[in-house]
Order: structure tokens, then C-alpha cells, then sequence
């Protein structure tokens, strides 16, 4: 009989205590608005196990393409349960030969460990310093926010990294993308990169770029 | 002629801007003071590419010990490049029924990714409900700020994982060291927890604990 | 008539000036999707000085329950004022022999005031290293970011104290609720904790566990 | 024939990773919920180039009014492209003998730079301590975020100056506005100013103040 | 003797899994060079239980002076453990008619909550709308950061409040103080406040204000 | 009598709460350590009014490069009192012709308004999307954290801009310096932007570049 009572006195207590908990964790609902902070938070009663796992880095990505290397993110809204909470994971392919090309992640610093083969990695600073290492299976390297950066297939068969993130929203800004792939007049590329017009045009081409 | 005078005037606005560069990175200089922000910058000069690489994570943690796990952190000041940056990495070891004990981490969340075995890891929330998973290779998992966790290895032979935290100082602390590791009284553990005294006293002799 | 026309222009020059003012405060708004950073704003036109206010710390909580303690929070939704503020209060009564059993806040540091009796507190810090006082009325002591952490009544009457956090939403992970008041597994609850099944059975059915 | 395939290719690639961009900025959607980041963020795919730009800076503002000056910011929501990104921008005309009066803004640290004119500007530190500097055109100051400070003209023609901020929503508090332009009681401001019933009265007179 | 090399295997894992812990806390070490993010940090080592408690909030503040108030802060360095915490604490005590002149905290937003008497509390908005509430004993009302606020004694004897902030150095800037209790030249005061020159000296004279 | 001793009461109450003020600024100290934070601060009491100033921003940069441009930034520790406060300028000349070219801040948003002349300006998101605008005097525009974004000069004499950061460390990297100012080999420049060897080797003669 005293069992029972304290028993429904804890529970009252847990219950009242828990109304503390609203913000352990915010999972994404992207049906809901977004907000500086990120995405609208889903009821908690609808939060399960599921929105904190997330299967999507077990499969290697597709390496057919013209950078023989693949970017497989986990950020939100896919991986639900991340959002807001200030880190995200992603995991790079490299075939033979493959290279994640120069690029920055304007919202967070990254930090690569490489898991197979070997990767050449360097990143340049503010200062137009360079940092260049040769990494080999269980090294990592860490590349400060907003910096260009790249990693390389140096080895000879295929390599596989995971890199992670110190924001749920790091962003990926890919150099030569953002340069070719897109309708930013050729004059304007040309002169705010002292690259040749042959050279934009002939890139443009190749990586679908109009203008 | 007129390409030397453009590239000494390039090197001199080269080395103004370069001016704005100061805090790209603050590589830990662990013999200067320590700030709520980290570790003291080592001088830019002195920073080279090793800095921002670490070799550590390459070997597996000796498990042989009352866990059957290791955990091999990737922090500063052993990685020194990564201080101040916001991120950092862990390497997880867990033989055949290893485990990480229930632990929290104060400062950061964490998301793990499972590179080899069968890993099941939860974590429990402010409102005491259980979020329970079980990740083959490839999957991953995250653990919000604070809220108390844990990884076993529930396959068959031995598991690695690496784990990234959205800090470059996420602190460890490990529930049950916590509780008999140490010289916290007896009763004190008890009053606190429930825990019987006989139970406590076990093991504070299991752990090493005093008082 | 000059001091019309100057009202007029103070007027429209505050007016146009308040325009600045949207986000000094963004009272809760518990009907509206949450984000990351708190609860949506309540229009500010609805807004009024009881938002701001908060008579639930005049009560002294319910301490007949099983830890003769009673924590009685000022956060939002209840208190919406607070709401993003990064701030917040509780009231700690504990009856003759009352203790709030070992916690965390994964979200935010505590400091606490003690008002009345005499209270022994302390913390573990990550080192396993605990730092332990007895607190008179009048002293305060701070508990670090999601350090396990306790207060109990050391004295001969009941205790009370106010305790503040540097979050709106602090988090409250109570130990041994989350280890024995919900279905985490008896066997993993003893495999991440080194507790004996016997103990861990009898608390679960001490606190309303299962599994 | 090969190019066609890696046009696909890339297109497919740079569609896949642009998925991590969701969060480059978020353009404030005034008609959606705030939180205390600030405004909802509008549908990426209805941004334009327009809701990064602003004109409103160009014109001078009215300083037909008790100040001979005006304060024109570009915040969101007008600027609904700053929302936020942790900056903002203001406008100050100050025509002959004009000032802006003593305020603060309570989100953030300001820095102003001299376009026109002549400005005697100053703040106080918490210590009491004033920080006076006479500025010409192309001098900057900054003035501690949440301290008091004014900025008046102190030369012979009109003066026009720019002011940045470290937050998107600084807000701006008025002091004389704040005292007296508001209901707030007569003899509650003299009880917590000094200043006399007759000056009170007399300010609340010439600024639209009640009570 | 398996019970000798556990013990062993664990203090060695504890050493090495507490090398996490240097930043669970940084103690102010006042003698050490300070930075934006606080007081340099004092050697773990060193650090010890008395650290993380502060005696001075235990005794009345001298309210003998002409606002009959007292503010006694828990603030870093004399209240050491608290640096970087990101919260502190301070004591109100009010004589019967005293004060706590209007003021701002330009670093954290405050809470503040009713331990004895009767407090007449407000704040005004950047829109210069006035919140007022009159609190009792065990109310509790918040002051957004920045915004102009005071509290005074409403009742018959003498109140006491604890107030906190979400912040470890939230500063404090008293508005007459700042007005007319230092060598801000009497003709700036007025120009920026509209305040008389006669109202101007003559609270210089009572504040101990030149020029 | 009663004045002086009100006025010694003032001047006790003043200093000892003028203690709470020690971190409205941190004036860089360019001889002590940095921390992530920043600079370490300057002893408070060598502090004066010119630590606040900045006279730098008040004459053109030279033009006379290949550029036919120049930034003058307002940063720490140049601009000592901005250290730590989270906002800085910097003012962007362009000779008829001239161009910033293309570059991100790897630590800020940059809000940018036009003084004199015509300035066309634009950036890249994640999404490899453009946003493009001609800007005349008085416009803004901004320039969200960490993506590549350029200001050309696309009137008929010279331009004059301000741009503001969110930070008072914002960094720059200029893509062309990035990729061909340096030691960074051809061959990894070329791997990772998919440039010609020609082109690379053209770009590394003009601009300094190595290897």
C-alpha cells in the first residue's frame, strides 16, 4: 500500500520534473517553418527512436561521375533528429583517382578521419598559406570554418572518409560549381577571377554553366 | 618589366589583407593560459600543417580492461589544430561485449557512425524516455547535449565507431565512475540515488572508490 | 501650436524608431511551432507586464513524496516572458531530511542561493573529482554545464533555496529516474552501470520502472 | 555524347549536394511565426536577388523634427534578406546643431564611420568612465554593446554618417524617449532618476509623455 | 589479485578518459591575462571546493546612503568558479523607500524574485512601452537585456530580492551615475538628454559630477 | 555636511559597483595571448578614448594594382577597442575598372552600402545559385556568411563603399590568391578546380605563385 502511493507520488513528481524537457532536442519537422535556428521543431509525442538514426551513411555513394567521388550528407530535415543541435556527419567516397574538388562549408569548422586507402588533404588559409598532408587509414585532419579546402584520392585503390561537422546546417559551397555550373555571366567570372574567357567557356561547358 | 612591378604590388596587397587573418584558426599553445574559450593560440608563425592532423585515431584502444572498450578522444590539446573550432572526433573501440557506460557529455551533442559490428546504443531524456537503437555498419545516431547515453557492442565479434561532438572540448563523464571512482561518501551516493549501502560499497571496490 | 506639431514629429520619429524594438523580447507563444532557440513570439501587441511575471515561486512545492523535496521551475511556456531571455529560475523546498537526488542540465550552468536551513551540496566534475560544501543561508555555489550535481537538506528544519540557469531551458535529467523510472532494459541498465540485477529490479519497483 | 552524360551526371551531383544549402540564409517571411532568432524564413525557392538588397540607405532622412536629426535602419523586415545573419545597418542625418540622443541598443555592439561632417560622439562605461572622440569624415568609433552613447553634430553643416551592428534586431532604446514619452508614472521616474518633479513634468510635456 | 589489476585497468582508464575534462569549468585567475570570452582559468589542479562557492550574498548590503538600497553581486573574479559559466547572481536589499535607480545590464537579461516585502518593478521597451508589476514576496518578473529597468521598495519595511542574469559578467550601468556622476561636460548632458542646465547641476552636484 | 557625506556614500557605492563593469570591452592587447575569444585585454585603466577610435578608414586605399582596387579594414588589433565586440568595417575603393574579386569571410556576413559611383555586386549560395545587383549611392546589399561574392566596379569613375561584419575577426580569402599566390602545386590546383595546366601556370606568373 506504500508502495503504491509512492509510487504515484513519482510519478506526479516525474511528470511535473519532466515539463523541464521541452528542449532537449528540436527534431525537424519540415512541413513547419524554419527559422534562423533552423527547422520547426516536431510534436514531442511523435518523437521516436527512429528521428535520432539515420541508415543513409551505410551505402557508399555513386562515384560515376566526372569527379569519380561522391558527398553523402546526414543533415537535416533527412536525418530529423540532428536539427538544431550544432553537429552533422557526412561520408565522402573517393574512387581511384576521385577527388572531392576545392570547396568551403560557410556555417561550421569540418574534421575528416579517414576509414580506407589514402587521401591527400589541404586546406588554405585567410594568409593564402597552404596545409597539405598525405593522411592514411584512422588519421584525421581538421579544416577551420569557411576555409577552401579539398581532399584527394592519392592512393591506389578506393578511399572512404567520414567527416564531421561542428553545425547541423554546415552548408557546401563547391568551387568550381559555383564558378561553371550556373548563369553567372562569363565577364563577370572572368573578371573577378583573372581566369581567361577560353578557359570559363571551356569549363561552363563541361560543367553545364550558361551565360 | 611591368609583371615584376604587378607582382610586387600583388605581394604587398597580398600581405595587407593577409592582415585580416588572424583568426582563422588558434592552433592550442597548452603552455599559455586557458580562457572559457579554450586554449591559448600558438604565434601563426610557428603553425604548420601537423598541427591540424592527428594520427591518434588510427590505432585501436586497449581493451582490455573492465569494459572490454576504449574510447580515444581526438581533443585539444593533443589535436592541437582543432582548439577553438567547435568540433572534434573520438574513436571507439568494443570488443566482444564491450561497452561504453552510461555517460554524458556537458558540452556538446554527439552523432556516431558505426564502421564495423553490431552496436546498440540509447540515450535517455529529460522526460526519462528511452530512445533505443541498433546500428549495423554504415549507421548512425545522435545524442543530444547533456542527456545520458550508451554504446554495447550487441554482436558477435568486436565493433569500432566514431563519434564527433559539436565542441572542441565536449568533457566525458562517466555515470559510474562518477558515482564510485571517487572519495564521495557512501551515504552521500545513497541519499542521492537510492542506491543500497551495500551495493555502493561494492562498487566503490570495484572502481576503486573511497569513503 | 509649435508643441503640437512637435509631439506630432516625436511622434512619428518613435514610431518609426520603435520599428527597431521586434525583437527585445519574444514572449512564448505555446500554440505556435517551436524552433531550435525557444518557443514562436507572441505578437507583441498582445503582449502585457503579466508576461513578464510569475507568481508560481510564492508556493512552497510539495515535499511529501519519496525524496521529501519538491523543485518547482519558472520556464516557459509557464513563465512566457522568459522565453529566449537565456535565463531562468526554480525553487528548491526540501522538507527535514529532503534531498534533490544527483541531476543534470544538459542545456545550462546552476548557481544557487540558499534562503533558509542548511544544505549540503555538490558536483562531480569529468575528472571523477567531486567538490562538496555545506551551504548556510545566505551562500550560494555554482554547478557547471551538465555536471551531475546534488543538494540535500543538512540541517535540522526544512530548507529552501533559489536556483538560477544561464538558459531558458535548462534541462533536468534526474539519475535515478532516468535509470529506473522508465523501460530501459533491466540487463542494459546493469551492463552500462556495473549495478547488480537484484538492485536494479528493486529500484525499478521503488520508482515505477519496468522492463 | 559523353559530355551529354556528364552534364546528368553533374547536374544530378550538384542537385544532390545543394540539399546541404538549405540554411545559406534564411530571407525573413514577416507573415510567419517569429522565435527568438528571429523572423520565418521565406521559401528558398521565391528568394530573389532584390531580398538581399536594400534602398532604403540612399535617402536622407527627415530631420525636420525636435532632434535635427533621423535615424533610418535597414533591419529586417524591410531588409528581409539580413534577418538573421548577425548584421545590420543604419543611416544617421544630423543636420546643423542635430543629435541623436543618449540611447543604447541592447542587442549589440555598434561601429560608425564619418561620410559628412563633423560628429562629437561618446558612451559610458559601467564604471561611469566617458569615452569622448571629435570625428571627421572617415573616421570610425564603436561603442560597447548595450552602453549609453550619443552622437551630435559639431560642426558647421549638415553631417551624415553610417552605422553598422553585430546583430540583425539591435534594437534601440531612447533614454529621453524611454523616460518620458510613455505613461510611465511621474514620480516613479523621479524615484529612480533624481531628477525633479517639476523637470519630469516639464519633459513629459515637450515629448508626449502621461502620468 | 583480478580484483588488484581491475583496479589498475580502470584508474588508468580514468586517468586517461578524465584528459576530457580540462574545460568542465574555468576559474577565474585574476592574475592572468583576461580575454573577450572572461578571467584567464586558474590550474585545475588548484582549483578547489571553495572555487565554486560565494559567502557574500549571506549579509545585508549597507543600505545607509542616499537610495536607501544595496546591490551585492556574485560576479567573477570574487566570486571565482562562476567565470565563463554564462550565469551569476546578485542581492538586492531595499530599505524601507529605497531604490534601485534606473538601470541596465548590457551583457544578460535578469530575473529577479521576491524574498522579503514588496517591490514595484518595471521595465520599458525600445517602443517605449512601460511593463509595471507589483511583486510580493516569492514573485518573480524579467528584464530583457539592455532595456532600462528599477526596483523599489513599495511596501512598509524593508525588501530583499535575489536577482539573476545569463550571464557571468553581465555589467551594470546606473543611469544617473552615468548622467551626472562623472566629467561628461554639462552641456553634452543636456544637448543629448533635454534635460535644464539647472536640473543638470544640480544633480552633478548631488551625484558628485564636474564639469 | 549631509553632501559630502552623501557624496562619499556616492562615490563608495559607485566604485563598488563600477566592479561589475570589467567586461563591457576588451581593448586588444596585441602583446598578450590570443584565445579563440580574440586578443587578451588591455589593463582597463590604460584604456582611453582613442582605443575606440579609428582614423584608418578616412583615406583611399591605393589603387595602383592589378586590381585597381583596395580594402582598408577597421579590425583588431589595429582598431584595438573593436576586440571581442562582434562587429567591424573595412572601406572598399575601386578605380574606374577596378574589382574585389571574388572571396568569401570565413567568419561573418558582410553588409555592404555604396557611398559614391556604381557598383555591381554578387553571390553564389550553396545552391550554386546567383544573386546579382547593380548598385548606386545609398544602396546595400548583403553578403551572407561564408559564400563567394565579389563588388565591380560597373560605373564611370571611381567607387567608395563601407561594408560591415558580424564579427570583429571576419577573415577574407581571395579565391585568385587562394589558388595561385601561393605554393599550392599545379597539379592539385588543377585536380581540384578541373583548370587547365595552362591556365594555372599562367595565373601562378601573375599572381606570385609557386610549384
Amino acid at each position: 500500500m506504500k508502495m503504491i502511493i509512492h509510487i504515484f507520488i513519482i510519478l506526479s513528481l516525474v511528470s511535473s520534473i519532466s515539463f523541464a524537457s521541452v528542449q532537449d532536442f528540436c527534431v525537424a519537422d519540415p512541413k513547419g517553418p524554419q527559422s534562423p535556428s533552423g527547422y520547426s521543431c516536431k510534436n514531442p509525442d511523435q518523437v521516436t527512436e527512429n528521428d535520432f538514426a539515420f541508415t543513409g551513411l551505410g551505402k557508399a555513394g555513386n562515384t560515376s561521375n566526372i569527379i569519380k567521388a561522391a558527398v553523402t550528407p546526414a543533415f537535416a530535415p533527412t536525418f530529423a533528429g540532428i536539427n538544431g543541435l550544432g553537429v552533422s556527419l557526412a561520408r565522402l567516397d573517393l574512387a581511384t583517382g576521385g577527388v572531392i574538388p576545392l570547396h568551403t562549408h560557410p556555417g561550421a569548422s569540418e574534421v575528416l578521419v579517414v576509414i580506407q586507402g589514402t587521401i591527400c588533404a589541404g586546406f588554405i588559409s585567410s594568409a593564402n598559406k597552404v596545409y597539405l598532408k598525405t593522411l592514411q587509414k584512422g588519421d584525421s585532419m581538421v579544416f577551420p570554418q569557411g576555409l577552401l579546402h579539398f581532399q584527394l584520392n592519392s592512393g591506389k585503390g578506393p578511399a572512404l572518409a567520414f567527416v564531421a561537422f561542428g553545425s547541423s546546417s554546415p552548408g557546401l559551397q563547391i568551387l568550381s560549381f559555383a564558378l561553371f555550373a550556373n548563369d553567372l555571366p562569363s565577364e563577370l567570372v572572368e573578371a573577378t577571377t583573372f581566369l581567361s574567357d577560353a578557359e570559363v567557356k571551356k569549363l561552363k561547358g563541361v560543367l553545364g554553366g550558361t551565360n
